[in-house]
């Protein structure tokens, strides 16, 4: 399966709530894809991580899936997160996805029970036969609690048609140097992890999945752009400058500081759901004074 | 709050699935509770990892719920796993099982997002708010993803007063050391590591939560007698003769192997959900002889 | 090989130095071996990591193994470390202390660089083709870097006919269960993890390998002895009753600690080797204490 | 004090032995000085984890030390390491390399019990005390079980006047962007993991300490060289090319790996010490292979 030319700064959408916690605020969730589109993000990623997918109720998460991918209205390519523990809940998720026109589908192996390789691949392809459209295998050992080996990742590249891209989060580069070695450069890779977002583009990752763009688009975009232009000593200036909030986001919880960094430039998305709390006083300050530098 | 007097083997139940894998078997679930309070557990915790409860709807988690607690009818304590991923979930959950009879209720903080020590704290004091039966606090880092130390431990005992008790699997014998000196033997701690079993009633553990009675009940218990009887020769005989087993059902998964053994005695519990398998052939065959061995 | 009854509390003896750090005080440790055999331990194990070992010259150590193995004087067996980072000086040692008459040499496998097992293996062969008495192999990866599973420790037990005790001190009670199930009991292990005695003993270590009889040597050997009679209760009690010794002395470091507490009673030891720190008056105030408590 | 210009590729020396692995070879050592100094290194690091300097004798360590900074002869810098166990050994070390004309000493601060952090600052200021030539600190975890952290490094940096530079081998880059951004840029590091070469430089590593240039040293140039050039694109080339061999020279270990290379080229420069194997003829061959490939 030839994949759709994804590539470059893939924006990661928060889920907005109302304030009671308890409806989905649509409108919230409109504003920030066109904010996101608008500044020029390659692509668009609901219900990830940033999204708080796995917070959600079925309903809700339909509910996210349909709009986002009509909100989009391919503009950019939407790559929707699907993951569930269960395999049959992935699949049903996969094809509501696909059903609503998802570019692709991402899927991260969440488990409760440790899962062998054997029943890994299975996963993936079961979601597979289901959909006709790219999955993105994502590894994340630190929110799934299962690290995929690039060994595995290379097999179930092979095994399952559909799975045509990798998006790599443990933060150790030596994988992407595995990924890019080991498959002769044949597997496309993409940046999950923020603070590796130089290493991974001199490695040779084609994206960057990030939630950042709903704060520092442009700082985003601009490093990107300059690893393009093969200019390493700009790209470098442009990573070191944009880290300190690379690193607040991560160490914060996405959902906490983008939700607040949010509200700080005017977009109301609520807060993050318990146990999550949202952004204390000292932290919000500081995400004030980080902005405040970079803008 | 004085807890009731939670000690001894505590049965953890599976949750039995037709053959099609999409409906509870209510009549399986009877008979594997029958079977446990007849073989002399003190205690019976149906939703655990073991009953899979993490992979079932909402609807189902209600209906074994309700099912299992109105079973077991008080003729020992149910101790009830109500952990869910958002603070609501949880509260829903514990007090479905507190208005259905159940006499305990265990709480994991199952997390997606690392938790602070806060987040944490909260999580349990708005689920104590929200009950009035104990909770066993749970802390299983491998599946959940936290790991709580001793000193926040300690801390949610102290300001949440129905928290009353505590479920240790880390494995390391020296959490339960701290619990005990720190607390200065306030604290009354339960194990559920099962290679951790002998050492853990050593160290002073008023029980052991654990499937295993579900396939060899006698030995588990002869075990927490021997403990009683300040026979430790004995218990370290039993211990590890029963050490192979519980080797086994913890390196198989409980609920792959569990049901498999249930199987192989005659009880038709179904398989547990993809993306989790059955044991293969092979696994099932040492069962057996495990199994043989120990009749 | 049939190896010496090695059995209870191993006492570890402290390297003593002079005041400016120079010269061994022989004298003063004439006195600490005198002191731990006056209380009843049942062997006296020199240079270990109490003993400082790795931070002596050739010199030093030639020194005291011949001055403790000569004050001994067959009163008790004297098990003498005598790890090195090449074969070659390994051999060395273990020769010298055989020649001086060492009942039982140690061996711990000491790196830089990462071994592999077949490299282990031969080093552990070719020690024990050069001497013709007994070797405890002493597995403890926090000091050593090296981290030999049970399998291996059991394949080297296997191919080296004069290794015959294993001294494991990872502090994972699960290595002494395999070493008990995988060897038939046939293996005999020893405890080096001080806060894992209780357990140890309970999962049937024939002894414990500490320098905590230099403090507190009669709660050391009641422990012993109440696990000797089967009075687990008994056991339990003592054992909580010294465990917060036991956690100070391996917490501030074993040579820092036991010097300290050696001051405390009366025999001057000198300090440790720099880096290593003697301990600050904060912590000799709370070790005072903790001796104070216990006697 | 200003360091002098320490920059782009350090290359280690080995140790050579005579065919009984228990004399100095200096005639191959001055052999391999010569050759990386004619292929264009643009410093010598002698003693260091490549140079077995844990494996010498005092005497041993002494004879290398010295006739490897007369080999050199001012032709670049020459960095000797002086780590030790003790601090009076390593003192001792330093002052002798400094006498004999070593431009930098480097030191890892070697432990046995662990070391806090106001012991390895007092280790590293009185080495520091005791010389005149700037110290380059060294972090290597696996071999040192000692991590420092950032923030440790820093302090040190500016309490010990000749700590001038850092050489990071944790294989971490986010220490590497830790560095530059908590000290603004003004703390020179330097790469010392291989398969993390591209990375570094990308960060802003001023050099790379690596053993490969006594095998490649043109492609260990030329990356450096095309980082210069700010073309990324051919630096990354470049890399995935040498890629193969860095990671076979690191997970086989350096001597082995390194010495089996140079015998490879024609220079005999013996074993490593037991016991540390030579390369097997599997390896061997496969070093043959990725040699052959990169010429």
């Amino acid at each position: 399966m030839s994949s759709p030319s994804i590539h470059g700064i893939i924006g990661y959408t928060i889920s907005p709530f109302s304030a009671d916690g308890e409806r989905i605020d649509l409108d919230a969730l409109g504003h920030s894809i066109d904010r996101l589109i608008d500044s020029g993000v390659h692509a668009i990623a609901p219900l990830g991580s940033t999204g708080e997918g796995a917070y959600l109720s079925d309903t809700e998460w339909d509910e996210i899936s349909a709009y986002s991918i009509q909100k989009v209205a391919k503009r950019v390519p939407t790559i929707v997160s699907v993951s569930d523990l269960t395999t049959a809940k992935a699949v049903r998720r996969a094809r509501f996805a696909e059903a609503h026109g998802a570019d692709v589908v991402m899927v991260l192996p969440a488990s409760y029970w440790k899962l062998s390789e054997a029943e890994i691949l299975a996963h993936y392809a079961t979601i597979g036969d289901s959909v006709g459209v790219p999955i993105m295998l994502y590894n994340n050992p630190a929110t799934s609690g299962t690290d995929m080996s690039v060994d595995l990742i290379l097999r179930i590249f092979k095994h399952v048609d559909n799975v045509t891209m990798v998006k790599e989060s443990t933060g150790d580069i030596q994988r992407m140097h595995q990924l890019q070695r080991l498959s002769d450069g044949q597997v496309p890779f993409y940046n999950g992890c923020n603070p590796l977002a130089l290493e991974a583009f001199a490695a040779g990752a084609k994206g960057w999945c990030t939630a950042a763009p709903n704060l520092i688009p442009q700082l985003n975009l601009d490093l990107y752009q300059a690893v393009l232009d093969n200019d390493l000593t700009k790209a470098r200036a442009l990573f070191y400058r944009q880290l300190p909030l690379l690193e607040f986001i991560l160490k914060g919880g996405l959902p906490a500081t983008i939700k607040a960094g949010l509200r700080l430039v005017g977009l109301e998305a609520g807060n993050p759901r318990l146990p999550v709390f949202p952004l204390g006083e000292a932290q919000r300050s500081q995400l004030q004074q980080l902005l405040t530098v970079l803008r």
